[in-house]
């Protein structure tokens, strides 16, 4: 069989198998998940044997130190894929939930109910822990699942979904229900982002370049967000402690994550007292600072910011700092180079942190917190399958749910239209 | 200014529209939309005017009469329009809504605020009554809307869309929340197809051939569906003078249209005494009736349906009839043929109502009642923007809600992630 071929049939199997998990029980699906996370652990040393044939390859290859430590699979990460698995299966089931059941004037019954997407297409790149992360919650929200990692990882993956599936087989859920493109060639993903008629949706994982890619190819409803420039506004009301620990927090605890604050926002008339408590804890945390003539003017030895880094995501220990006159301006700096992922600002006026909620329409906007705090697992969702910078259907973090869609239901006796 | 400035700079200033469109309070949507009703009734000559021209120009072209109709705006037809306009203002307005609010373990106060989308861009053929009714259903929840009308229907669009701007022109809402492409080149389409940094959701309203173009090119997500091939199951339990009722409802109360049943399935133990009945209704109604083989031997003057006819969308007074063995054998029918939109079974029995609610995935579901009821109207939703067949964002008929979407706002003191 050719690549098209074999992608063509992986969607056709995927599809069949949608149709039959669509009904399984939620009691079927935990246990079956409880049975892959104990499957993971016993398959640790076949998982860290195909680890090390793609470290190898890795370290032949050249790749940085960084992208190295994101492939490593050991026993303490295999562990915690496992215990996510089983943190999977303690979450509620959204599926066959119905909600709005209301009786219309003619007699008709109407109501939603919750049912699976169908069939989701996952492309991602780098960690393989995405592999047993993606395909646990598409199983318990009911979908099949074609997974496709990159080629960085993909003994370490196939080893994975392996052993998933080896632990389907001995269940009433078809095998097909996890798929993964075995094949690392290219045009496999673009075989795959063909196939409307199999696949409901595709969720790409992974750098923005992999992201346009996939958007650019694809003919099936794509979830996604290019890249996180999220930016915190100190209002001059702010108290000066809290806003110094929160931009710490959310630029430093993690740089290399989407939630992580990328420009600071100062207020002009505390930029005086605020802009040197703030560098001195980031000069401590080995953050480096650029900022607009205002804030150089404070902070005499920080590089000046160009326009285009008030577009870029760092993902490091770098960070852009601009003083504001106004949270008008600071909400149109937010419009104009922001990526609606996750914004916050940090006042004690009122008045201000309602219109920063009100008007500020990025899919997640704090007040006084950290904007590390935009991740399904932190606001309550129990789990993440990534995070939605597109307004359709899922604005956000997405959890479970977001896996899923609603059909109306209809219960008459008789009724017609006149 | 060639096309593609034109249609960028149109959707560059939707989007500005956009943001301030957002917070305008329901009582201003409210106001303005009643004088866009009245203001069109008041334009009544013009429209009709710009109307004649459209009409001339189909005629000269040889258009059917049956598409001609779809384009006549008479005094009638323009008073339906307005008093649409006065529905709209009248229904609930879903922005703003905050749901969900709940305390996190660490004090953050989580929860979800409804948005609009933000711009949404409607692409449809004939009936000009679509702009004024899209128009002031994205007005209602909160969105700018661009508005592109098949070249047919161009003066009628033209006149209507300057009578709804004229209004705006009046109050504090921008007159370009309001935008209709001027030109009838095909080129503002694909134009306007790229333009993902500016509107959030292409909306097709028409033929599949229009829709199908749409998707293929659009870089921006779609809510669309391509066709209703809707079904009716007559299970062996039903009630056979229901079953009649029913059948012929949902084929030839409306026919052109995508709720309308094109399919009927027959259990083979119902098949004898149902389906001369059924054929007798159908005969006095004009219906042709195509049939399988069984079909075949009890009504001895149908024509034999091919395997194409099982895909078929009629649209017209023609029904394809099909006797099966099982509940099972008539939800593979409809998994194999279907799309997605909306089905009905027809049945006595507890059991089987139960498993066809809860196994077939269409858009709509019905038990015991015509397949004509798949409509936001009917279903409660108070309007309807179209219906879609995408398991994304929307499945099923389309109201103001699904014109919007939510983003997490969170309430904090101070919170940082550790």
């Amino acid at each position: 069989m050719d690549i098209k071929e074999q992608v063509t049939r992986t969607g056709y199997e995927a599809k069949k198998a949608a149709g039959l998990l669509a009904n399984v029980s939620t009691s079927v699906k935990n246990s079956v998940l409880l049975e892959m996370s104990e499957a993971l652990v016993k398959g640790s040393d076949y998982i860290i044997g195909e680890n090390a044939r793609d470290l190898e390859y890795a370290k032949d290859k050249g790749l940085s130190d960084a992208m190295i430590n994101r492939l490593i699979l050991n026993e303490k990460a295999i562990k915690g894929m496992a215990e996510g698995l089983a943190e999977i299966a303690a979450l509620p089931d959204p599926v066959g939930e119905i909600t709005g059941m209301r009786r219309r004037p003619n007699g008709l019954l109407v109501g939603k109910k919750r049912i699976p997407l169908g069939v989701i297409g996952i492309i991602y790149e780098s960690r393989p822990n995405v592999t047993a992360d993606a395909a646990a919650l598409c199983l318990k929200s009911g979908n099949a699942v074609i997974l496709r990692g990159g080629s960085e990882a993909i003994h370490s993956n196939l080893a994975i979904a392996r052993i998933l599936k080896g632990v389907l087989k001995e269940t009433d859920i078809p095998e097909t229900a996890i798929q993964i493109i075995e094949t690392t060639d290219r045009e496999a993903v673009s075989e795959m982002l063909k196939l409307e008629d199999y696949i409901d949706l595709i969720i790409p994982r992974g750098g923005e370049g992999l992201i346009r890619a996939v958007v650019n190819m694809s003919r099936i409803p794509v979830l996604k967000h290019y890249k996180g420039v999220c930016h915190i506004f100190v209002d001059e009301s702010a108290d000066i402690e809290m806003a110094a620990t929160i931009s710490l927090n959310a630029k430093a605890q993690r740089p290399g994550v989407c939630n992580a604050m990328e420009t600071l926002l100062v207020h002009r008339n505390i930029a005086e007292s605020f802009l040197p408590v703030m560098a001195e804890r980031f000069r401590k945390a080995g953050v480096r600072l650029k900022g607009c003539d205002r804030t150089r003017a404070i902070l005499r030895d920080v590089e000046a910011a160009t326009e285009a880094d008030w577009y870029e995501e760092y993902l490091d220990l770098i960070l852009s700092v601009r003083v504001v006159d106004s949270i008008e301006e600071a909400m149109a700096h937010i419009e104009k180079y922001g990526s609606l992922h996750t914004e916050a600002i940090i006042t004690s006026d009122y008045n201000n942190s309602q219109r920063f909620l009100n008007e500020v329409n990025s899919s997640t906007v704090l007040v006084n917190a950290s904007t590390r705090f935009s991740d399904g697992f932190e606001l309550g969702l129990g789990a993440e399958m990534g995070i939605s910078t597109t307004k359709l259907h899922a604005f956000g973090p997405m959890g479970l749910e977001e896996l899923t869609t609603t059909k109306f239901i209809i219960y008459g006796n008789g009724q017609i239209r006149t």
